[in-house]
């Protein structure tokens, strides 16, 4: 089922239908392994200029929004999805197969974050002021007057996730804080959910309709392959591109960004195996419910997160035995549930192979599989740290529920893993926290895990991503293009902005935020340096 | 004459001379065009993994310190310089050509931009802090307890520039930030001052030994042409560069970093032409004095500054024939002052054979040569709008004090010129602020050029870098290799930090800042969200 006319559709270039000339593609049900939904066009390369070129015109108009204006239009974004959410989740479902409370959970947490860059707009943090007014009697030299500010970088490009086709998608983290930041966007539109996608850029556009904005705000393009994306971040109108996909693609990217005649910035999420460290005190405690909660986090999303616990550090003594058998009971309970594509099934099927191929390897235990296709069961597989340590092959993601469980030897052996595994989105602690020698260890490991994840956790599961203030979803190379960084939450804003000061205008000239009359009344720091000690 | 020991001198590497195996350097008096100083070994391409090495073993320790330790050490760098400033000012003198006065001034201000950061630092606002307490009983959901904060990236290499020997090399502004932000720095020296780039390093080793530090924390090394310094950028412990000098030499280290296994931030700041717009109603006030300004601008320090105006565009008509004709007079009585090497010189005589064999270039007027070798008279050349835009090299820097003056006949030529340009370090307009019609264009302007430039200016000339907390020094690419920053001012910490989130740490495992006890006493932001409408 889907609530689309069953017609043939379209990209969406600055509001307008825009029929592609390289031929046509449907959306794939995953739990039949049928085709479903109707047909959309894919563009040929040359045609998503025009998507660059609209969006580079309505830069001009909508960077120049007063704070107010752009809340109130990321506020109509949200409830224009809101109204259109029942469709979004009918079709989303037939598209995914997730099931509709994930989905409603996703609507939620989408319009949710746009609400929230809607606030910060308006209170207008983002600008990140700061003045330092004239001191013409300075010696040795007088103080011009200097006001700074961050201003949006331009028109962005985004690629969208296949595993939240709502909220990292059409109108998603990067969409939102990029729009939030007064940056135009053109979405590349994530061809395993074609419909849910036209849905939602719907509702942006009407939104954009509705506000009377230029209608190059918000594009979206269906384009089969990687050429007309790699096109798009090519053409020298866009500013900035945010990706969320595999590590390949991502570097593809990358590649393609840094190699232009003026490069741009790249926020990639890419690939994380977000170790978990399970101390010997943990199991002391409840242990069956350790691993029930451990299968809930691997499982939840058939493990197609990229916060999924990926690899998990288990005592190689008899309680990480007792650990292992109730994380082999808790699977033999636990069924799979649809994967979103059958091209991910048998990736994970083929990681798997490859797993279980290596000496040293072994199959801890196995859910049983979903009735639907593609709804293969969660695994965990087991080896030690020095075979681990050994095979960089062993620390590659495997999207999906698939988790290697590395028994280790000494609390050295832990550390010694910290210190050398790859960027990572989260890590994980699992402890007692009253047991003065694991609050010792986790202290010395926060120390190592900090450098290396972009979440330290303790005591709980990475999976589920808090949207706030204090949020990092980033994390050093490769689960990042730029560690800096942050995808989610409020400090995603800062990707799609620059800095810019203005020295002795007169106020006449002064743009809104840095003027010193304060038109929209955003936090302004001055003088900053004076009142430090 | 320099006060260095007439010995061989050596990179000086975790605090221990490291002597060269790839032959040695001298500095060249540029005012007498004859070597001077001791000698200097070179490091061979292998020789500099010992630097990268110590680094990443000091980044342990340093990055570890309280903000009230580290603050301490910058101070004792700050002092250590100033101790030595007289042999440093000496040593820069003949090495440089730079007149004592300026390099003076200079050595204030590399002596107070380290205490700026250190201000900055004691204070804890780098760090960023912002915390989200448990929220137990949200619904759907409950809230982990979230806390941000910025940490630094790990060990920088610093490419110093030639035209600051002392505020943007060995203790200039990229060390000083990337020392603020807990980052050690290996710096590599610029052979055209390797003797005031060893005095300044000692002061700081010697900091770095008062303050018992591991003597990792700084390395200055010597190296011919390119190859030590990209080995350098490849080596797995750098996490980031700070580079200073030609556009080719930062976009081959931007091309480097792009390409290693792990990519890594790339700051360069590479050239600008800084493009001046002098409006009508600026040449009927003192037109006189308008023009010498300019020309003390364009001739000090020889117009080796990145913010020289090398460029400036002026009214077609007869006021702008005045202005011309006021700067020809400027020029006759302006003598050129030694440049800082034989080799820029000459490349600034090649870039202006260059100008003058362009059809529809001319030559407005020219200074007199200096007393000394290498001081080349500043020169002003002019041409008109179309064929500047028409001929993209004459949009290239001549390094130096060669301008070349812009004849428009339009507001709307400017407009098309300021719509069009690369990115800047600075854009300045001159104009009477009372003058309504200028004003209105002057505000088109603005609009225009922020999008262009790092810092815009009115009724002043951007040479002079005032270092604050609103100041910004960077620019779209190619004025830099990252326009979203600033190497300049406190704004210059964040380039070398990243973001990271704690959830549900128990407090015995929370770092100092994030810490609900807050024992370094730092700004946190806490629960901003719900502070807002």
């Amino acid at each position: 089922m889907t609530t689309l006319p069953d017609a043939t559709h379209h990209s969406l270039i600055a509001g307008e239908p825009a029929k592609g000339t390289d031929g046509v593609v449907r959306a794939i049900d995953p739990a039949r392994n049928e085709e479903t939904g109707p047909e959309f066009t894919t563009l040929a390369e040359s045609q998503e200029q025009a998507a660059a070129e609209a969006a580079a015109e309505a830069f001009g108009i909508y960077r120049k929004l007063t704070d107010a204006d752009r809340a109130a239009f990321l506020t109509t974004v949200a409830e224009n999805i809101n109204a259109a959410g029942e469709e979004i989740i009918a079709t989303a479902m037939t598209e995914t197969g997730l099931p509709q409370q994930r989905l409603t959970g996703e609507l939620a947490r989408t319009v949710n974050q746009l609400k929230m860059f809607a606030k910060l707009v308006a209170n207008g943090d983002h600008h990140s002021v700061r003045t330092e007014p004239a001191l013409p009697d300075r010696t040795p030299l007088p103080r011009p007057d200097l006001r700074q500010r961050k201003l949006p970088l331009g028109p962005v490009v985004v690629f969208g996730a296949s595993n939240f086709p709502l909220a990292f998608s059409t109108a998603g983290g990067d969409t939102a804080s990029a729009l939030a930041a007064g940056c135009p966007v053109i979405f590349k539109a994530h061809l395993a959910h074609p419909g849910t996608g036209l849905l939602v850029a719907q509702a942006i556009a009407k939104a954009v309709a509705d506000h009377n904005l230029p209608a190059g705000v918000f594009s979206l393009v269906y384009g089969r392959g990687t050429t007309v994306g790699q096109s798009l971040v090519k053409h020298p109108a866009i500013k900035a591109v945010g990706f969320t996909g595999s590590r390949f693609g991502g570097t593809s990217i990358m590649a393609t960004a840094a190699a232009r005649p003026e490069p741009i910035p790249v926020y990639a999420e890419m690939s994380s195996v977000n170790p978990v460290m399970v101390l010997d005190s943990a199991i002391k405690g409840d242990s069956t419910a350790l691993a029930e909660g451990f299968i809930t986090s691997l499982n939840g999303s058939a493990g197609q997160l990229c916060t999924v616990p990926g690899l998990i550090f288990v005592p190689g003594d008899e309680t990480g035995d007792t650990f292992l058998a109730n994380v082999k009971n808790a699977l033999a309970e636990t069924a799979g549930v649809t994967m979103l594509t059958p091209g991910i099934c048998s990736s994970r099927v083929q990681g798997e192979k490859r797993l279980t191929s290596m000496p040293g390897v072994t199959e801890v235990g196995r859910g049983t599989d979903g009735q639907t296709a593609n709804a293969l069961g969660p695994a965990v597989f087991s080896t030690d740290v020095e075979t681990f340590l050994t095979h960089k092959e062993l620390s590659e993601e495997i999207f999906g529920a698939t988790c290697l469980a590395v028994r280790y030897a000494s609390a050295g052996e832990l550390q010694k893993v910290a210190s050398r595994i790859e960027g990572q989105l989260t890590a994980t602690l699992h402890l007692d926290t009253e047991d003065p020698g694991d609050v010792a260890l986790a202290a010395d490991l926060v120390e190592l895990l900090e450098l290396k994840a972009g979440r330290v956790l303790v005591n709980g599961w990475p999976t589920g991503v808090d949207v706030g203030d204090a949020i990092v979803h980033g994390g050093p190379f490769p689960a990042t293009s730029d560690g800096r960084s942050t995808s989610v939450g409020t400090a995603a804003i800062d990707r799609f902005q620059r800095l810019v000061a203005y020295q002795n205008l007169p106020a006449a000239l002064h743009p809104a935020p840095v003027h010193e009359d304060n038109p929209w009344d955003v936090p302004q720091r001055t003088d900053f340096l004076s009142q430090l000690r």
